[in-house]
């Protein structure tokens, strides 16, 4: 692999980015496109689509693939694009694979397939057959309570070994784990340890992991990169603050459902909420109903003066 | 629906039919051909394609339309064929259902989406929206393990409403739920209950369940037939005898490898040792290697006179 | 160990006997005294206290001596009392062990420990450790949802080395395993395999094995009893038809809680109801209040015809 | 509640100390005692005795009291004695909670009752029968993987409303709940909240936590003294330096053995190896044997240099 299109190691915010939708198998292109300068205007370095926050399972293979082209279009190479290329079925990640460098994106995330469990010798058997048929440089995507099968850490030291594996995203929001990647990380200075849940964006940079995956960044970009900066500088202070604002929209936006898609959801609704896209949601989800989506405005109301920093901020922060 | 293209209830023995694949991505139509032959001659009630046993999540989609394809041309209705169309893709499920039913498929068979596990609200709200794009019944599979999420009893209570489903294989293990549906199903005299753990099929069909989906009857139909007709003629001695047969089966077969994986490999290998078809795993698994191809190779000689009954011991069971 | 002081294999209904509390730690000895009459009257096989329907973990430990003391003095050996002596702390089990022999008691039950799940080799040390300080033979109990740890086939294998351990109660519902474990104990002629879940008594003896030790036979032993006889004699249609009864006492009187408590308050409260005893329950537990109490109330009216079957029908059973 | 034994919020290492046996039923007292001033000496804020790695639930009661007396005579008042009285039997709790009052005692640690899972409002409801019984403020301890019931949230929340409970020890791993709670504690600025994996002290305290309950203290207190002080006083680049070395501790200590006790076994393998106390383990578990030994003696070994800091860089740090 010939010079890198994007920094290694990828540092910063990089949000898993909603899918804008008219239908279940339509994509809403003028809101793709809102999406994406708002995202791009709030900081962010890089984006992710096709990621649990997107909806990536859920969506047809001609939808993905447009998605594919249309995000590479407009982003036009001013951030890296990430593309989410987890499947069951090992021909269509490889599709997906070759799609995204004919489009141009700049790399790819995987988490294991998620059906029937593999184990961690089948799981390395699979990558070994796969990295060869991938075009783009791969991030690892841990995430146990969707995929079953965490990529525990024996996988995650030989993936190191590994030179188009360049990265692991982890949601499985156990904080020892993802301490231990870090420090095995030492060998492999390009190598990206990105956080999932939002919660954890302070804890896990001031102790050097090099930045999130939270899907809040779609609403509110540049909080978590300022938040991001904070500690990655080492300001404790300012890094507790900021994080104090992230854990407010945990809080009101992400448990106004019953089930582990509130958290989708609840994104999906704000961000119809601020104008950013519509709230069509694609099965087996179904955007909030009236009284939710109540819930969600009033959220909003409350805690958008705290949640929207002025660009300055961000200089100084 | 008019005259239903198959007895309901379903019962009998209906296999998860092995997919025969020459590689990752090719059909196998010769062992098709002899794989349905030797299970019609078994005398089994229905084929069961692309479900877990037949590997349906780890098939690219092309390949899945194909199979359904070959699979019906090749039944030429003398059974019901049941396609299995779970998947995390509303429209990709759609798609395969209305190819299944313009190849003259009779049946569908989907477990709960396997990504984001869904509440049981969601789920009966994806049903609702999932069924009038179905051009054929459906059952229903519950398979916790594999899909996080179970058809509840009151999701199920549910489903018993709709006329255009029409059963529900069980793969839990769990024969206490499955002993509640029974009594639930009093009212849907056309109903199915369908057991799948084949160390299972005595004691659920003693009880009044329907038949088995097993996936060792891709090797020795006549067996899982035999077991099934003396359970549901309630001749307890001769249950317990083949029971026995197949238990001998579970244990030398399906443990062979550590992982989750192991029962399907030991049945694509065993199926391989019986020159049914070839051994080769779509990824993200591989088909044995030698030390365990040797061991069902031994087992299969040590218990294979107990496993294929004679053609009449079919008759007098 | 001489004679033994009980049939082997231990055969029928061994009821999990309630434990009648005046309060926290006081027993009320003349319910006490009626529970026991009643179930012997409905021609149970033997007596199990202190298990988990017993509230045995949550009992003081003079409490528990005291049950010990009495009930054996009680029983009078008209049937084998069974003490189950689970406990975190060896040296409280060996104690508890003791008491019994001394108040004349016929087995002990045992459950791994339940705190910091052990590994089966250190369940097998344990287990090697304790063997000697028992003075009676040792039912084990397996009980995976309340002590997390199994004991698994491996370790069933190597306790029916040990000739002192006489059989096992599987509580987990998996009749798959129950089935295994009757298989291997086939060189154990004397081993009792035991279900715990009575709507599985049917379909487990059946196939085999010899018995059950079902909650809701405090309530109606005649019932459990004739089920447990008609199976064993391969009755499989008088089996159905009884198995449906306990059934219905399974969904009307187990599921008014919402909490897994909710089986024990049923049977409590239902005891209550019926005259059997007071419904009080020692901490963290708390008897129904007035609503689900009038639950239960109106269930036992419904069912009650059926479930108490006249004294002949077990001789013709 | 007068004047509090301790101050509040508490805060520091309180480290889970080891429990010395010189058999299943006999305390070492000498090593006691040699333990204890090796805690005071490296500047722990306070003892939590009969905790998990304590070894609390596998003694019996009579040593449990003994414990009690000798601790805090041996301690004399110089720092707070926290005692864990979780049981299974509420009057057995009580009992132990008496007997501390009755030493001298500060505090109580209370763990859900761990056989039959609660709900929360049963949870809530043995809480408030309970309170009155203890003569001493209460710590919750938060441990889900042992006692399968966590505290949830919602039922912090209540506790944060009961004067008597102080405070809450979390190891359940997972900071984003450990973090909700920190926010709701705004209102009781007496609260301690405490973490328990010594992996994630500098994150937990960096972002406002007060203290840790860390089983490595009992070998290396001055370490994690001074690991807290560095992330209480925001200094991120000592705090990971120090978090650096315990990871060492956890990466070379605790997973000599497979089984979760592995962590126990370790931990008092080194403090025999340090001389602190001998390595006998109480039933069900049993000390490491000689590979093993020799495994934790070459890491100490190796890791010592380190580990022990100076008694003048606690002063600076």
């Amino acid at each position: 692999m010939e010079t890198p299109s994007f920094p290694r190691p990828l540092t910063g915010i990089i949000p898993p980015m909603l899918t804008p939708l008219r239908d279940r198998d339509t994509l809403d292109l003028p809101a793709l496109e809102r999406l994406i300068e708002h995202l791009l205007a709030g900081g962010v370095s890089g984006l992710f689509i096709l990621g649990t926050t997107g909806e990536g399972p859920s969506l047809g293979y001609r939808l993905r693939r447009e998605l594919i082209t249309h995000a590479t279009r407009l982003v036009q190479h001013r951030v890296p694009v990430l593309v989410g290329i987890s499947d069951t079925a090992f021909v269509e990640s490889a599709a997906l694979a070759r799609h995204s460098a004919a489009c141009g994106a700049d790399a790819l995330v995987l988490a294991p397939p998620y059906y029937m469990p593999e184990g961690q010798p089948e799981l390395r058997e699979y990558l070994n057959h796969l990295l060869p048929e991938l075009p783009l440089p791969l991030f690892l995507y841990n995430m146990p309570p969707l995929t079953k099968v965490p990529f525990e850490v024996d996988t995650v030291l030989w993936a190191m070994d590994q030179p188009r594996i360049v990265g692991l995203k982890d949601s499985s929001g156990n904080l020892a784990y993802f301490n231990q990647l870090r420090r095995l990380a030492a060998n492999r200075p390009d190598w990206s340890l990105l956080i999932g849940p939002e919660e954890l964006v302070a804890q896990a940079v001031l102790l050097g992991s090099h930045g999130g995956v939270c899907g809040g960044a779609n609403l509110f970009p540049s909080l978590y990169v300022a938040l991001c900066q904070a500690a990655a500088q080492g300001d404790t202070a300012r890094a507790r603050e900021l994080q104090d604002r992230v854990d407010d929209i945990v809080a009101r936006l992400y448990h106004v459902g019953r089930h582990p898609s509130a958290v989708i959801k609840g994104i999906k609704c704000a961000a119809s909420c601020l104008g950013l896209c519509g709230d069509f949601m694609a099965e087996p989800f179904h955007r909030f109903r009236e009284p939710e989506r109540a819930l969600i405005q009033r959220a909003l109301e409350e805690l958008r003066p705290r949640l929207i920093l002025p660009p300055d901020s961000r200089e100084t922060a």
